[in-house]
């Protein structure tokens, strides 16, 4: 079978691999699609960050060179011993997270904090090949209702689900999403079924903004245009003067950090989903306004209510899908065109159709 | 009537007063006790901070010179117009924050964020002085089983709920105290009741660590025998090896904040009650451990709930209480005393009783 495997910085191989077979409480998919995620494009343009070159993680046994993508569906072709509840030709989305079941944290039912995770597609092998492995508790069949289009698309979707539950936004209040990334598009669609009342998107990309408020945001802020007290205000105005209930970080920057904070009404929040090294505040402010700053990393517990959702029509996943590509011109029309093109949002690798049938 | 009034930076006066009147929607009381806190050494060793000296405070329309004293209580002995409930010879506990009633924080019950709030004492007149004149809306009647010496410290006991409250702790839980001040030590007999199982106290006082202890703390920490790392994995042993579900960050500084963040678990959160000016963290590890970091200042709804705890006999506010001095006596052996002597935790001002009374 083909596969796409990371073999180091701006060293991505379409190679030729025997096909995988499903070991004891594993499944065997034949990949629809697989989502190209920023991590992926991390992982391409300098890493490894994840990826384990030295050491094999410790659930899937793997190092470097190994399959990219997270994001990935399929159908079931091999059924492993003592896998219940799957049989061949399930459509499924695939729940990449690696967790021992046994720390503390699985036992608590906090797997995405489980002390060996993981993802098929960073620590293990993922879904950019024509077959991929993975253990069973990984998958969930899909509704008639939810194509595999849509499924393609639940994995990020689930990381906005994870961090409007960490908001704890509620019907009727305001919020803002910094970064319209997918996860920030999926944030303010997410916000919006949700029944919030003012929806900020800020961003630099007219683009993205443009797709936000397509979206549902309410107010559609250039962060390119307006210096910062200007944003802030501005935010501030969006949400009856006081500033918003929840601010979303989704673009990993101190400044925007920064930003979502300062928005804020008292007694707000900003929900950290971006990563980045280092950040400070102004802990007067944050105590005397009774602030809170919580974080959001990955998810738990979302796949089935998002299948629910999609599944019922509220929520048209594939609407940030801007591109397919075959798995043969993954490298050069997926992630180099993500890294130079900012009207590309999403874009789907498809190991079952040819280039020409996509082309087409 | 004599009065303790803030004039300037180590310029606090006794000075004697016409005896005020209640105003319509006011109530005169003669103070029994009034706490010297925190922020009133503040403001004698190094103010003004909170203390209005350009422009009167909205509210209470006062600037300096004015007189201190937060946390008092004592007997209604003046009724003014249209105030309701409240009868002469009532005991009540003065709940001090000034708020409007009328902004967006307000209007939703979160009276703590008013934007024009204010503590009297500190924005205006407050309790060290033989009679105080308050909104009505600040008193709470004493139930019988509560002595004026408990309502002198339910003030800073509201503090500490409001932060177990931000805390979020449940049954069950673990948690660090770092800073045990009044308010660090108030919140672990508050964690004690709560049914935390391991209550961590952090200092550099054996006194203090020794009063946390007799409170109720399960494990003492002193911070100046131990670098940060030993401090963090003593902290992690402490709470099982994971770390703590909640720290509380009663010191207000950022070296505490930061070992507060240190010992926490994965999906653990700081509860930042001590003010500093600015604070850093590792965002890295906040997103990734999925942290979250809420401030809590103040206090609301809180008076009722602690005149029941203590009122039931369950919680006992003098223990945290080291002497009692008479209002001549105040600066003295009050706040000259708590500057120099770290054995001091609580020191009341007693305006009804002369210092023959106290000494004797
Ligand atoms: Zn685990
Ligand atoms: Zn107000």
């Amino acid at each position: 079978m083909r596969a796409l495997q990371w073999h180091g910085p701006w060293d991505l191989r379409l190679v030729e691999l025997d096909t995988p077979r499903a070991g004891p409480g594993q499944v065997r998919i034949a990949v629809a699609y697989c989502g190209i995620c920023g991590s992926d494009l991390h992982e391409y343009a300098d890493g490894p960050h994840a990826i384990p070159v030295d050491a094999p993680h410790p659930l899937s046994g793997r190092t470097a060179p190994l399959t990219l993508g997270h994001e990935f569906c399929g159908t079931v072709v091999e059924v492993g011993a003592g896998v219940t509840g799957l049989s061949l030709g399930d459509r499924v989305a695939v729940e990449p997270e690696y967790h021992c079941k046994q720390c503390a944290y699985c036992r608590s039912g906090s797997y995405n904090l489980c002390v060996s995770m993981g993802f098929a597609g960073l620590m293990g092998d993922g879904g950019m090949a024509d077959f991929a492995v993975v253990p069973a508790y990984m998958l969930h069949r899909l509704p008639d209702e939810v194509s595999l289009e849509q499924a393609a698309v639940i994995e990020p979707a689930a990381v906005a689900l994870h961090a409007l539950r960490r908001a704890e936004l509620r019907l009727g209040d305001t919020c803002a999403v910094f970064g319209l990334g997918p996860i920030g598009l999926l944030l303010i669609s997410l916000a919006k079924l949700q029944g919030a009342t003012t929806i900020v998107a800020v961003d630099v990309s007219r683009e993205r903004l443009a797709a936000a408020s397509h979206l549902g945001a309410t107010h559609a802020l250039d962060a390119g245009a307006l210096d910062a007290p200007a944003l802030c205000d501005a935010l501030r105005d969006a949400a009856g003067g006081l500033g918003v209930d929840v601010s979303f970080e989704a673009a990993g920057l101190p400044a925007t950090f920064e930003a979502a904070m300062q928005g804020l009404r008292k007694g707000g929040r900003v929900v950290m989903v971006g990563l980045m090294p280092h950040a400070n505040f102004d802990a007067f402010r944050a105590v005397n306004d009774e602030l809170t700053f919580t974080a959001s990393v990955g998810y738990r517990h979302a796949y089935g209510d998002l299948l629910r959702i999609v599944g019922s029509g509220a929520l048209d996943l594939t609407s940030i899908v801007t591109r397919i590509v075959s798995l043969d011109d993954a490298v050069a029309e997926g992630f180099d065109a993500l890294l130079a093109d900012r009207t590309q949002i999403k874009i789907l690798v498809s190991p079952a159709k040819p280039p020409s049938a996509i082309n087409a």
